[in-house]
């Protein structure tokens, strides 16, 4: 069966659990577009996503196929399989109300990553603050030699996907970048959906 | 009257609170030695550094003289006065023991930042889970165009310090890094001392 295509409106975002073995695919449906992505272990939300923990282990800033995602806990949560794109960031914080008053001069409301993963992942009781340092799929953040950032708008193109094997049960949140600066001012959706591991497809069912 | 001088053995940690305006100054006292700083704002221990915030804000890998040390929430919780070596490291969590099995393939007991850490910091009810990356005071973390990382020695020599201006009251912990690679398997000591703000030099006295 033909797995659902989940649809992630521009600007906004959503959250859902992952079965160990899973795999998650997100899309980049129309090009330049980021997807902040958090995990959290399934069954205990202490332990989550950790870039200081992943750049530790895999050495590495710039995390694509063949990596893995670790948790705070020094385990593996996800291992990405494809990247057809192959620039994401896993050094910015979700942006958040407080980023655009700050970086881009913008009073009054404004939509966010931050604001958007809370507002699906609150239902699960987890709080504005527990929301580490996202995995910034398609992301383009450049670094120079002495470390100067600069973000600017994703490679990705049109259809362009990454997937990722959940290598624990997992709850996962999702955005569709709410920043101009990461998607060069246009704001655009985000495609998901999910394989079901082989020995999970009966679990519908049970 | 001169501040009192705190010594961290090595292999070992500290926490200790710090007003608004209070200055710390850490140093290595012998060279080539790494302290991995973490805080906390100190009437609410769910406001922490964040890496992910102060990369961000600072729009630089490399934080040092004039750079601010960013909390979770958005907020500035130090400000670098002096940095006398000049490279520190904002990207790397702290050594933890699972940092020894997989990265140094060392089975069995080894101190860590992360232990020292928790040790000293859970009397004020910070739980390991809840202990971020860490600003890595004189960590040698090279990267190069690929993004490919290396942990090499400290460039910090003996006396090398920096001075950081506390922007909010805050629980601090402070280690001695435990980490071979971090210091060049030289394990050293780390000194501090704190000046305390001119409207808080009578507190002791109230």
């Amino acid at each position: 069966m033909k797995p659902l295509l989940n649809i992630i409106e521009k600007q906004s975002g959503a959250a859902f659990t992952l079965k160990k073995n899973d795999i998650l695919t997100v899309i980049d449906p129309m090009g330049k577009q980021v997807s902040d992505m958090v995990l959290f272990n399934a069954d205990d939300y202490k332990e989550k996503i950790s870039s200081g923990k992943s750049l530790d282990f895999e050495e590495n800033l710039l995390l694509t196929k063949g990596h893995n995602l670790w948790s705070n806990r020094s385990r593996k949560m996800m291992h990405i399989l494809e990247d057809t794109n192959g620039r994401n960031d896993f050094l910015l914080a979700p942006c958040s109300p407080e980023t655009f008053k700050i970086m881009y001069n913008h009073n009054g409301e404004h939509p966010s990553c931050l604001g958007n993963l809370h507002q699906h992942l609150q239902p699960y009781g987890i709080g504005i603050d527990d929301i580490p340092t996202a995995f910034n799929i398609f992301m383009n953040v450049q670094f120079n030699n002495d470390g100067k950032l600069s973000v600017l708008p994703p490679t990705s193109k049109a259809g362009d996907y990454i997937r990722l094997q959940a290598q624990m049960d997992l709850l996962v949140g999702l955005t569709a970048c709410s920043a101009e600066d990461s998607n060069g001012g246009t704001f655009k959706p985000i495609h998901y959906y999910i394989e079901t591991a082989p020995e999970y497809t009966n679990r519908k069912l049970l």
